[in-house]
C-alpha cells in the first residue's frame, strides 16, 4: 500500500506491505487524514517516533472481527492501552504507560491507505457528516476533553487563547454554555473567519483591560508565550486550560501561579461521541477551517501549506 | 524606634518615628520578627518594596480601637485588602488588587519595634505557645491553605517536595490525613530532622521508581527545578501544588501538564486559625526548625543564618 514513513530523517512516499490486522482490531481502509502540529515535530525528528505519522483520519472499515462493522464510515480514537494496568481499570486508558498511539507511538498512522485500530477505538460516522467534516472528529475531541474537570459557570469570563485550528474548535464547543466567551488571537484573517461564525475576538494587540480579567482561560495558542500570556490575563483563583504543546522551552517565572493562586489544567484528548455529535448538530462548525485537500501524493505540498501561518487544518485523500 | 529599613539599594538600622495607628487598627509591640526568603528577596533589591520589611511577627497590642485587646500577644495576618472590591465581597480579600501588604507591598512592615494592622489581621496567641512557635504562624498557615481547594484521599500517595522550614510545616500539617505522605529533599541534615518527628524521608537522590508515582506533589522547594521535578513525579491526572516563589526564570518545556493532564493549583497565606490550633495541639512542631534568635541589632548575622542552606527558620528580638 501507498504510505508516508518517517525514517527518523525524512518523510517520503513509500509502497510499504499493508498492516496484518492484529486479535480484536478492525483493518480501516483511510479516505482522508489530518495533518496536525504533532506531525510537523514528527517530521522534524524532535518526537522520536518512527514509521508511519497521521492520527486524525476518517475511513472505512474493510474487515473486523464484528462482520457488521465491515463498510462502515469511521473515526478513530488514538490511544491503544494495555487494559490491565490501574490506569486502565480506572478508566484512564488514554494515560497507559504501556499503551501504543496511532502515528505518534509504537504504532503505524493513518498516513497510508489502511490502518489497524481495535474495535473499541472506533466510532461510526453519522450519515450527514461529509468524510472533511469527519476529518476533524479527533481534534473536536480535544476540544472536548475538559468541560468536565473544569467548573463552568455561565456568568464566567472564559478567554480563548489562540487564532488555530483547536482555539476555533474549544471556541464553538463552549460558546453555548459560555455566553461571555471570546477568543484572543494574532492573525486577523483568522479571527473574521471566528467572527463570521458569531464568536467574540479580541486581538491582534491585548487589550490593557483585558489584565486579571478572566475566569478561565483556554490556552490554545501552541506557543512557549502562551502560558505567561494566560497567567496575566487570569483573575486570582481563576484557572488556564493548557491545551497546546510545541517543540522549545518557556524561560518563565511561575510565581503569580503561587501568588494569584492560579489553578492550570492540562488537558489532552477527548470523547469522540460528544465531538460527532456537535459535528452533526451544527454547533461546531468544521468546514470554515479546512483550508486544503491534497492527493496523498502531493503529501509535501500539503505538509507546506499546514505549516503556513495563515493556513487552518489540512487534509490528505488517500484513496 | 529602631528599624530595619530598606532603601532601594541597602538595609540597615535606624531610628525612625513609630507607626501612627490608623483608623480599625491596633498598633502592636513587636516580640519577636522571621525571616522569610521574601524578606532575602527584597534586601536584595529583587522586589519593589521600599521601607522596613518583615511579615512573620509576635507581638503584643500596645493600644487598639478594641480597649480589651491591649496586652494581648497576637499574630497577624499580612494582607491588608480595600473591603469594597470584588475580590473582597467574594471573601478573596488576600487576591484584593489594593490591597497593602505587611512588610511586602505600601505598609511598613515587622522588622521595628511597633507595627500597625487592623483588628481583623490579628490572632490572640492560645497562652500554651511560647513566643517563638508563635513566630511560625504566618508559615504554618500558608501550609494550611491549600488542602481545602485538592482532594486528598487517605490513600493517595502524597510527596513534599524540599527540605526547608515550608515543607516542614507542610508536612506536618498533611501528615494526620496523609498516611503515604513522604518528603524529598537534598540535604540530609534537614532530611534527618524530619525523620525525627516520626515523617518519611526520601532523597538525597530521587528515586527511578518515583516517577510517575505521585498522586499529589507538593512543591515547597522554592527552587527553579521544583516546577519540572513534581511535573516528573505525579501520576497522569494528579495534582501539584506550587507553593514556593524564587527570584529567575525557569526553563521548561510544560508539555507533560498537557501530555499527561496534570492539574497544578498555585497557592500563597493560608489560615491562622487552623495554624494556631495547629501549633497548640502540637500536630505540627516548630521548635525544631528554629535555627536561632538574634537581637534586632545583629541583623546582619541573622540575615546571613537565614541565607544559609542548611538553615530552618531565624527570628530575630526587637525587644
Amino acid at each position: 500500500m501507498k504510505a508516508l514513513v518517517f525514517d527518523g530523517k525524512r518523510l517520503a512516499l513509500a509502497n510499504v506491505p499493508a498492516p496484518r490486522r492484529r486479535a480484536g482490531e478492525a483493518l480501516v481502509r483511510v479516505r482522508l487524514a489530518g495533518i496536525c502540529s504533532t506531525d510537523i515535530e514528527i517530521v522534524r525528528g524532535y518526537m522520536s517516533f518512527r514509521g508511519i505519522p497521521g492520527h486524525e483520519f476518517v475511513g472505512t472499515v474493510e474487515s473486523s472481527p464484528a462482520a457488521r462493522l465491515v463498510g462502515t464510515r469511521v473515526v478513530g480514537e488514538i490511544n491503544v492501552p494495555c487494559g490491565r494496568c490501574a490506569m486502565c481499570r480506572a478508566g484512564l486508558g488514554k494515560h497507559c504507560a504501556a499503551r501504543t498511539v496511532l502515528g505518534i507511538s509504537g504504532r503505524n498512522g493513518a498516513f497510508a491507505e489502511y490502518l489497524s485500530l481495535p474495535l473499541e477505538n472506533l466510532h461510526p460516522v453519522p450519515a450527514g457528516l461529509s468524510d472533511e467534516e469527519a476529518a476533524f472528529a479527533e481534534l473536536v475531541a480535544a476540544a472536548c476533553e475538559f468541560p468536565e474537570r473544569v467548573a463552568f459557570r455561565r456568568a464566567d469570563r472564559v478567554l480563548v487563547l489562540g487564532d488555530g485550528r483547536l482555539a476555533a474548535m474549544v471556541a464553538q464547543a463552549l460558546a453555548p454554555r459560555s455566553p461571555r466567551l471570546a477568543v484572543l488571537g494574532r492573525n486577523a484573517a483568522k479571527l473574521s473567519v471566528l467572527r463570521r461564525l458569531g464568536l467574540r475576538t479580541l486581538g491582534p494587540r491585548v487589550p490593557k483591560t483585558l489584565a486579571r480579567s478572566q475566569d478561565i482561560v483556554i490556552e490554545c495558542t501552541g506557543s512557549p508565550g502562551g502560558l505567561p500570556l494566560a497567567a496575566r490575563l487570569v483573575k486570582p483563583r481563576g484557572t488556564i486550560v493548557l491545551k497546546s504543546t510545541f517543540h522549545g522551552a518557556v524561560e518563565w517565572n511561575p510565581a503569580p501561579l503561587v501568588v494569584d493562586e492560579i489553578t492550570v489544567v492540562g488537558s489532552r484528548c477527548g470523547p469522540f461521541e460528544t465531538a460527532l455529535s456537535l459535528l452533526a448538530r451544527g454547533t461546531v462548525r468544521a468546514l470554515p477551517f479546512l483550508s486544503a485537500v491534497y492527493p496523498i501524493e502531493r503529501w509535501e505540498a500539503a505538509f507546506r501549506e499546514a505549516r503556513r501561518p495563515g493556513a487552518f487544518k489540512v487534509l490528505m485523500r488517500m484513496g
